[in-house]
């Protein structure tokens, strides 16, 4: 690593000679595969952006001209070269976040790992400067070929269209994995490519790729196509771009780094929008992730580096509870039909699609279209499953009040990720969707908490015709069975704890009452921390009931009854705790004149920096223990 | 109204012969004039869809074709033609929505009201048709050309163009109110368009729009230029629209029925994907509409038909308040810039931009864009304000909590037509604002009482740069200035009432006790209502105090210690009572140990009917009496 341990800001990276620079790639690939294979992390992206970061940090400016990530998991080079190459707790508490970060550094400017913000960021960065009169500042944005599917991007490439002054680079970072090295040759001569033999293995190119990759790449690929008119446009200017009024130059081979410095020196020169169409390969230099079908080394856990082989055996999931569940109402529903919003394989819609192929669809990176699509679905007698990451349901959220609940349309959403997710970081975690969506008018919601309760949730949603109906359940393994032990008008309860003899009473020196129930509600995968608490609470000579209902919005009238029964009622939930389920249930108590104490333990609205998952409940102060101190507290005062 | 009325499904609009329908026109055209200048509503969209919805009506048969008008004001003409022609309570408690209605009509489908989803509902439904083998069914989607900016219309135009199996026709309503007679000509004769004179023509027309219409019309046209292409297929089919993947047919004139049906039967019987690319010209044979300018005929009140000047002059509102401030603002403060989602003379934005055109942007409708391009701004050191109707902003939830405020970006949002908005029915009223935006971490919430707070709030807005800020304010006039009596930290106190000397008691019959204290907590506009509903309790021997805390989110310190003073609390809000203001301080009076009770006036989480906003006021139970009856019940209880 002798070149990259001298790097320590991106003026390092400008000093190099051209000839140095191939070893410096090599340097990042070996670093990046021997690091990222100890801590787990975004591979395959990375390894595609070598060149290209590179490139980037010697012909801009960074942090006079602004560089802007897309998602930002491709952002490991661009750290390399701005000072940060201690990789050692990558994505864990205390080290290097797994994306950008403005207090890691100057350069870092977009945190949002959320698709398709970059061209909007880098809109108003360069809108700004031409404001402030700043016209010497450049602002570049790396935008993958497949964010380019989010209307997001539409509406900023539309604003960015109307402005001749600004200085904006777009780099499209078009990482098919079906790359040729018949484009790299050709993009090696990039002055070349305006020929017609140019034009026409671009072309072939893009036919081959066609064949490989789904519904938004072959999108993907007609709209790129479209973009080499643009090539053209030097002979004969009026091709789409010029209609755009977006100059184009491409396609260049992304790994070619004196072919990259060089378009984009032209691109900065230009001095108004231009796009840049970079053709990388995902996965670059690493053996397993070049062979690799199924995109495995997107993002990986931690792998023995030579293989690419997990260290670990993936333990049995929510997620594939859900993949067989679907699967086996498809086959009873043929009315019942999946929608992903380009998460086909993480959501666990892959055995749906294998079966079902005509009953699945992948919009692209589109929450909006998935949402009201959906609407439109169930308008025309079909019930809707549409699959999503729950903090990415946040972009839909109009949607789903509007166009799903307005119009009572019966789709299911399934949320996956939801609470807290960890390693990911601030914009990952799922942690919104019940305090947002528990405004939407007849939306039921369910928060099953394992295998027996998430199946019956699902089948009992794809029955509902007439609301939204979600389904949420976290990131990871999923616990073992809960029991229920008595069931109340649709509210299982999972314990009845009696008081434990000689158990301490709940404060010392408090005089000796009759003995105090407590209702431990637990919220989903938090039924087993209620059931935890439950029974330290009997140590503390208390009764505890201890609830875990599935379904929890709106709120069930049997468990406002219970709550009645009990003097006192801690929810514990992990999502917000500020206009969560416990906040809710306390408000539906009180209007029914019960004056029960309430107290919630769950997430702070804010934004929490990555960690572990059990970190951040343990910071977040959401464990069975946190629920036990904050009843005890709270009964102390009653 | 000979023709008209004898009109009463659309199988009396297919059997008259072409001659009738020029005369069909005339008398829709009078009707809807003479209709709409009584009540009020959409007229200029209207009229100019006359012919165009007449066409679509003899070449699909609705219900068993889908008909999907986009934003969904353009229906008035639809709606004549399917049986509904008393518009004598058009957009009144009872009368006909203003807007496609499922409970009006089976002919309906989509009621929501924000722009750019017809077409993802399109492509659901006609997704739907194909799964279900009902492939005799077509799907049309009227879209404007101003909603193609949305990128929820990209997302759906993304899938579309993958599904050659789909029977779905786009009517790319283009109303450019700059419509040229001789494009009118050219449509009149469609078979002639391929020719390059026609074409040439085209041209010509679209150049001299785009000297007359703002950023978002000249990205709209260069995009239509694009379609030019379509013209072109039939004889070198290697244009943008085989990129696409979406047949492209036009352009037509819009109001010659016979050349509309010609291509909507061409469009038909091509049983894939097409779009038919209507000119038309809105206020289409209404000599003030046509003659105006400003598009002031787009949404209509009470007017004198013959003139087209309003009946009742426009009160003093909120809307020009902020007009007036946000330009004052603006010239001691060269870094606050203003961004309008195409709404600039709705949202008063209209003064700043003629003062500061350099530093007023228009998105087009593009909420998103306009939340995270004003985060980019603000990483460069302007202050943005997004001026944009509460209802809209709803679009935007993903980019206020992930762009602006995790990166804490000092953006400010002003939220016109908060609460209810009465007319324009379930999703325009901007009710939704509160409860969505308190989980928004950092940010800060003004809710105004009179123009004095809202100066001051947008005055306090600007100077805060490290969060989201936030100013709603209602549709409307707004009232008299309502003065502070006293300041607590930064709470307004607007009444101390004493209870009156032989008031009645909380309720007859109840025991003697120390003078029970409210406090009334008027949020907002509702302030006024607060203070009656403070006199209106000391009347009943209560000791009120009605506070009008100008800034409530995130909850004052002081508001809570001011409810731990007083024996009951009854908030007011233009929001949801669900996860509302007034829930947020209970819940953060009840973490301070704070018992006192809490009574919540607000709406429900339900979308309500077209009515009056005073009508709506009084069925949700949101009346300064109403909160009176709430107090005494509640306080009986206690």
């Amino acid at each position: 690593m002798a070149l990259l341990s001298g790097i320590s800001s991106p003026e390092d990276v400008r000093k190099l000679t051209p000839g140095q620079l191939g070893e410096l790639a090599q340097e990042i690939r070996d670093f990046l595969v021997e690091n990222v294979s100890r801590t787990g992390g975004h591979l395959g992206p990375n390894l595609g952006v070598v060149e290209l970061t590179i490139a980037m940090h010697r012909v801009f400016s960074s942090p006079r001209d602004t560089l802007v990530f897309d998602t930002g998991h491709q952002s490991y080079v661009h750290k390399l070269l701005t000072g940060r190459q201690d990789f050692s707790r990558l994505r864990q508490k205390g080290g290097l976040s797994g994306y950008p970060s403005r207090t890691e550094s100057e350069h870092d400017v977009v945190e949002n790992s959320h698709a398709s913000t970059a061209l909007s960021w880098a809109d108003g960065i360069a809108r700004a400067n031409v404001v402030s009169r700043r016209h010497d500042r450049h602002v570049v944005a790396v935008i993958g070929d497949g964010a380019l599917t989010g209307g997001m991007a539409w509406e900023a490439l539309n604003n960015i269209a109307e402005s001749p002054d600004r200085r904006l680079v777009i780099v499209v970072n078009d990482n098919g994995r079906s790359y040729s090295p018949t484009i790299g040759g050709l993009a090696n001569h990039l002055d070349t490519l305006r020929t017609t033999q140019g034009y026409e293995a671009f072309l072939d190119w893009g036919t081959r790729t066609l064949t490989r990759s789904g519904a938004p790449g072959r999108f993907a690929w007609r709209w790129m196509h479209g973009f080499k008119k643009g090539i053209k446009d030097v002979i004969a200017p009026q091709g789409m771009f010029e209609d755009l009024g977006i100059k184009y130059i491409g396609p260049v081979d992304g790994h070619d780094t004196a072919a990259m410095e060089h378009v984009l020196r032209r691109a900065k020169a230009y001095g108004k929008p231009v796009i840049v169409h970079a053709i990388t390969e995902k996965g670059r230099g690493y053996k397993p992730a070049e062979e690799d079908i199924a995109d495995r080394f997107h993002a990986v856990g931690v792998i023995h580096p030579e293989t690419g082989l997990p260290v670990a055996q993936s333990r049995f999931g929510w997620t594939k509870v859900f993949a067989d569940e679907i699967v086996r109402i498809g086959r009873r529903r043929p009315d019942v039909v999946a929608i992903t919003a380009a998460m086909l394989h993480p959501v666990g819609l892959a055995p749906f699609a294998k079966e079902f192929p005509e009953r699945t669809f992948d919009v692209g990176i589109a929450e909006q279209h998935a949402a009201t699509s959906a609407a439109g679905m169930a308008y025309a007698g079909l019930h809707p499953v549409v699959a999503v990451y729950a903090t990415f349901l946040n972009r839909a959220f109009d949607q789903v009040l509007m166009d799903v609940a307005l119009h009572k349309a019966g789709v299911t959403f399934v949320l996956d990720r939801a609470g807290i997710t960890g390693a990911d970081g601030a914009s990952h975690n799922g942690m919104w969707d019940m305090a947002m969506l528990r405004v939407v008018p007849g939306l039921r919601l369910a928060a099953p908490r394992d295998e027996p309760t998430l199946r019956a949730a699902l089948r009992a949603s794809v029955d509902i015709d007439d609301a939204p109906t979600v389904v949420r359940y976290p990131k990871g393994a999923i616990g073992e069975d809960i029991p229920c032990v008595e069931e109340l008008d649709g509210v299982d309860v999972i314990g009845r704890l009696a008081p434990k003899p000689g158990g301490v009473t709940a404060r010392a020196g408090a005089a000796p009452a009759a003995t105090r129930r407590v209702l431990v509600v637990g919220i989903g995968a938090m039924a087993q921390a209620g059931l935890d608490a439950g029974a330290a609470l009997a140590e503390h000579g208390l009764e505890a009931t201890v609830a875990a209902p599935t379904w929890v919005l709106p709120i069930p009238a049997a468990l406002v009854k219970l709550a009645g029964e009990h003097d006192l009622v801690v929810t514990i939930e992990d999502g917000l705790s500020d206009g969560g389920v416990g906040a809710l249930l306390a408000q539906r108590a009180g209007e029914q004149g019960i004056r029960t104490r309430h107290v919630h333990v769950g997430l702070d609205a804010a934004f929490l920096d990555h960690a572990s998952r059990e970190q951040i409940a343990v910071s977040q102060r959401l464990t069975a223990a946190d629920a036990v101190r904050d009843t005890l507290a709270a009964l102390a005062e009653c």
